[in-house]
């Protein structure tokens, strides 16, 4: 079966380095000091009866980590950030996520480490016949699991050619991943040499004093002294109908509880059930014996899944290929082996190691792969050479640095949470999409509503739960709205006809589609105030305010401005008083934003460029619109607004004096956002969700001019103006804002697309 | 009353310049010979329960055109022009609009003229009724109703200012529409002069020889022997309490059958039933004294209108102002008198004319109006002066000139019908909006759903009937369709996933989002026909075919052209074969059509040149995207392409040769549109059909490659491939086609808006 002969020859390079992905990665909650948690896993995130990537596993101090299926080693790398970022975020104040594949303090007493509590009592009483077999405390080792598969495209593109072209896409599809499986069984001691994490274990995982090693390994975890069955014979990887024969067999005499009791390295997967594997196919296998990097916030490093996707192609590529359970048995003793070296000692199979890796690079080149990769196993061949690159030495090092275990695997956990706290508004792995739509991934991926990242310079993404699918693009922009209804937000003349209709206070305006006849309007306005704006733009570009009316000249420049933007223009009536945002969903207001310009507040001793500096340390306000706040510059713009004050920046205001660095409100010159959700009359609230309504919109921001926001709307004195109805509206600035309480608005479009989930307490 | 110097001091020039307006055309259904058609109002136009803009009036020959309440003369008029076109295009082959106020040939036997036909039995007792009391043939003479009202605006301007103050803005509003009412009727004498046209009539008009007049007048309809009332006394315009009760009396005592049997010259309007109107406020007057000029479309010219409507504010505007029944008489006597005197002859009332005139001429400039008004003016005053160029004495000497009166009006009404038919995709008065749009707007006119123009340059248009409104922008852009639905569509890669996921063939393909990484991919599509495009326009631009496979610097050109259209690309096999476009409404496909490049097809006589000359003579073809097709130009494209072929323009094709000027199929170059919907095999309509429903889209354009349109598309083999589905499909293009019958999806758009009215035989 010369797969690698096959590729070139067939120019199938592109398709070979193609698969599907998946990770898994356990942890445990701890408290500050070591201890694991024996409270509940954290009900923020939802139910566990669905959510599929924020899981437990045998204990309820044991959170898993499971990405979906993805498509390329970076997607999966991606989506695990999340589910970290997300999971940490999710803990109580005092826990902690311990990163260390061996346990942190377990209770003396074995009893109290506590299992799942799952309303599926089958779940528990599973994992009480393995606490009864194996001992809780080894079910409290931590791992991560690396899932590949090699796609269709692959197995298609083979299957045209000899050797393969007497059998079906199915059976070459099983061959290929059986061979992937076989092989990495016999060599995975490489990944346990280069990977390994887990010199030592804490006091408290030992039954008694004379079980543990008092000296560093690579990985105990991959040792004897780690988790494991113990089976009276190999499986058998030959092919997969004699792997799941054996399987059944197990079952069927009672060696193993179930199926998934069996822990072999090397699992091939694809149906729910092992039966129907060997006919359904072999869809991808689970590899089992990576040891968590504790320095890795994903528990494997981004160099480290693409240098096991590396792995998974050299295992296929590589000529060898030995069925017989004496290659397994080798494997696994040389696996356990390399775990129970030392971290400093060079491995006693280096020159196996040195062969592997050399075919690997050979592999690369022949495939053509860029730099990345070379350097990958660049990188690694150095560690073969030398033990102190190796991770397991680093980690030795640190752990007796650090002085114990414990103290080396808070410190880290600590400083984990904390980073991760700085920027509770980022989606780790997302960072370049807009915040609205990570911050409603954020929750989604928390309530375990699935979701995948269809296209995501397009901020366009799928939720599913239960089946049902819905699709988001930009945040809220959902099936639930129509689409004739953004257009009539979009154009003012058409939202003004309607409003002005439904008896909603519009300001007054008049349209232009022509400069000339813009122009002679002059008269009309010339001492009135006046907004000028085009007529189809949903942010404020080309906007001209003249509070104070116009000289003819401004007038016309502002006309300029306008047209540049759009064909059409109004000539709209100013309205003084405060602008106020509601973010309307469903025909209810959900959260009122007060935008303030640009300003600092004095104390009597601080000059105005200190308070600014101090304001500007708010970890809310970053630069460049990747934070929900922007730093306050000092800019020509704002010396000139300063100057105006007739103030400089070495001044000092008095205390609880405001000094204005800008007259716009813009949050993206610096400005305020103030949540007044609570102050804000009911009146309005409901007014805000009636033009909503009007408009036929499921999620709008609606902009009211509103003088007093304590008086209560009346007929005869409505109180407010609606200058605009927004589709599409931000969701970040109502949800981490400079004063007040954020409002999640993103659970609010969750709510609207998944109701049934109940995901707001109402 | 001074309102002119409160407008003035109140700076309400602009408010006096609004109002809401309306337009009434009668016409007459003729045939070639002028003989009034006895035939059914044309079944096309809908059903007349509902129909508020088309309707009849007395006679089911007599169609009644209705604008709906506008805000401007200019769109009034633009309704009106729409109306006439809908009007004209419904007419059976065989039948004309007669355009001139007094009726064409009428049965020599009176009880042939058809009342018309109707459901409502109300509306036919009623007409017998006038027919009784009237004579029929009195019913059958057209004229014009321009409705006029002042907005609010004015009024409430006027409302904080002496004398006004003191009154409620009701009261205010009603006062004015009365004194405008008042004045018309006195003065309304100028206006049948200046407009006047109607200086005989036909025979079979009269009942006897005896009755008619043998010479021209102004106004036939005007003067003593067109059709008024034959009232006791005047009604009161002094307070519309005043008039009500007149008329409330007259009918209480039997002198009116019903309140609408009232035909003052100017009736104020506002309320259903006139029980009200004080109460509730007078809306409008309905000015009734105008004739049909039969040399406009629209009954009255745009300049007619617009001189109308400055008369009003001038009826208001003066000071004169008798309330007095004497001066309505008088009003009434000088108006019947102009209306008698020979077109030829100065009018007896000149010196109140250019009185009346130059007022107005003083009102334009204080008002601040542009030189149209005050052309419109000064062409008054030189009509006043030379009868010569009044419309009556032009009619007057066409008549003369055609022979008779049946030839002069048969003339126009046939020239009329040949213009209009030219264009059937044009809706008159809406010629600037996008085609499909326009379409959709002549369907809902022809069918009596009620249209508003929202936005014209957004194509942003309003239709109603039975209260429920529908928005559509852009012609198939409507709340039937979700938000997400058509984000999906405009974003390839998304609409790949999901059609792949529902096992629809799509095109393989590889996103790239920077071009170092693009580039990096040539080899693997070095031997490969593949398409370069941009993710997300949903037109052709910035696509590249390469059928044979690219060169590398080809290959790098086409990213740079696609990159420079998008953040992201799509490198994609490339399937040869021929693109239909299905066009699919709520899940089933209305239309497919095929488009070929521009080409000729030879006779074996005539050049290249001469044969896409008689291509071009094709009335679908224009140029500038304002028509179905566009000319097929001869430029350096054309020139090359026919090179390659080894021809020049001069050439001479063999009989059936067809020779191509485009290698592209667009229609925007000359390329003709061939209407498959017949032909397609059926189960590629059901696949477009099922395409559309995967994306939850209700109107969409589904671009698929078929080789074979016969085959019977298998799971086996499925014989097609799926390019793009498009949202906002054009619609113009498949209802005026090169080839094959078009299709009217405009329909099935309004169909699918309102299905209660059944408006698709299925």
């Amino acid at each position: 079966m010369d797969i690698k002969n096959n590729i070139l020859k067939n120019n199938l390079q592109h398709e070979f380095m193609k698969g599907t992905f998946g990770l898994e990665r356990e942890a445990l909650r701890v408290h500050e000091d070591g201890r694991i948690a024996l409270t509940d896993h954290p009900h923020i995130l939802g139910n566990r009866s669905y959510h599929e990537t924020i899981s437990t596993d045998f204990s309820e101090a044991q959170p898993e980590l499971i990405t979906p299926v993805c498509h390329s080693v970076d997607d999966m790398y991606k989506q695990m950030q999340a589910l970290e970022k997300v999971m940490m975020l999710s803990l109580p104040q005092d826990e902690y996520l311990w990163t260390y594949s061996m346990p942190a303090i377990l209770p003396e007493d074995e009893s109290l480490i506590p299992i799942v509590r799952v309303e599926d009592q089958s779940q528990i009483t599973y994992r009480e016949g393995l606490a009864e077999r194996y001992g809780k405390r080894k079910q409290m080792i931590s791992g991560m699991h690396f899932n590949f598969g090699f796609k269709k495209e692959l197995i298609e593109g083979l299957s045209s050619t000899d050797p393969f072209k007497d059998y079906g896409v199915q059976t070459i599809s099983n061959m290929i991943h059986m061979k992937l499986a076989r092989n990495f069984i016999r060599y995975r001691w490489l990944l346990t040499y280069l990977f390994g994490g887990v010199p030592t274990a804490h006091s408290s995982f030992y039954d008694k004093e004379s079980d543990s090693v008092d000296y560093h390994v690579r990985s105990m975890r991959s040792s004897p002294l780690g988790y494991h069955n113990a089976l009276p014979r190999q499986v058998s990887y030959a092919s997969i109908e004699d792997y799941v024969d054996d399987i059944l067999t197990m079952v069927a005499d009672g060696t193993l509880s179930q199926e998934r009791e069996f822990y072999g390295s090397a699992r091939p997967r694809g149906t729910e059930s092992i039966a129907g594997l060997a006919e359904k196919g072999v869809q991808y296998i689970e590899l089992r014996s990576l040891d968590n990097n504790p320095y890795s916030m994903t528990g494997l490093s981004r160099d480290q899944l693409h240098f096991t996707h590396l792995y998974c192609l050299l295992m296929v590529w590589m000529d060898e290929d030995d069925a017989s359970t004496e290659a397994l048995e080798l494997g696994t003793h040389m696996n356990e082996q390399s775990g129970l070296e030392r971290p400093q000692e060079e491995s006693e199979y280096k020159e196996e190691g040195l062969y592997l890796l050399k075919l690997m690079q050979d592999m690369v080149d022949e495939l053509n792969l860029d730099s990345y990769y070379k350097d990958l196993v660049t990188r690694a061949l150095d560690e073969m050479e030398d033990p102190a690159q190796t991770l397991a030495y680093r980690v030795s090092k640190s752990i007796e640095e650090a002085g114990s275990l414990v103290d080396f695997g808070m410190d880290i956990a600590q400083n984990f949470k904390q980073e991760y706290l700085k920027t509770p508004y980022i989606l780790d792995g997302y960072e370049k999409m807009e915040m609205s739509t990570q911050m409603l991934m954020f929750d989604a991926l928390q309530k375990g509503i699935n979701l995948e990242v269809l296209d995501e310079s397009d901020q366009f993404v799928r939720l599913e739960h239960n089946g049902r699918e819905e699709y988001v693009q930009k945040g809220n922009k959902t099936a639930k709205d129509n689409y004739v209804s953004q257009l009539m937000m979009a154009n003012k003349t058409v939202t003004k006809i309607v409003l002005d209709e439904h008896d909603f206070i519009v300001p007054k305006d008049e349209s232009f589609t022509s400069l000339e006849d813009a122009k002679a309007f002059y008269p009309v306005i010339a001492e009135k105030s006046i907004v000028v704006k085009p007529k189809t733009t949903n942010y404020g570009i080309g906007i001209t305010v003249f509070a104070e009316p116009a000289s003819q000249e401004d007038y016309i420049e502002a006309l300029t401005i306008a047209f540049s933007e759009d064909d059409s223009i109004l000539i709209e009536e100013y309205i003084a008083g405060t602008e106020y945002r509601f973010f309307v969903v469903d025909g209810k207001t959900r959260a009122v934003l007060l935008r303030e310009p640009a300003h600092v507040v004095g104390d009597g001793k601080h000059s105005i460029q200190e308070l600014v500096s101090q304001k500007n340390d708010d970890p809310l306000r970053g630069e460049g619109h990747r934070s929900p706040l922007e730093k306050i510059q000092i800019g020509p713009s704002e010396l000139l607004t300063l100057k105006e004050q007739k103030l400089t920046v070495e001044d000092v205001p008095a205390e609880n004096q405001t000094v204005y660095l800008r007259t716009t409100s813009n949050i993206s010159t610096g400005g305020d956002s103030i949540d007044f959700t609570e102050q804000m009359d009911a009146s309005y609230k409901n007014i805000a969700g009636q033009i909503s309504d009007a408009l036929g919109a499921k999620v709008s921001g609606i902009d009211l001019i509103i003088p007093d926001y304590k008086h209560v709307s009346q007929a005869d004195e409505p109180g407010y103006y609606c200058l605009e109805a927004n589709f599409n509206p931000a969701m970040h600035m109502h949800m981490y804002v400079a004063d007040g309480e954020g409002q999640r608005v993103t659970l609010d479009i969750l709510n609207l697309l998944f109701p049934e989930l109940k995901l707001l307490e109402e």
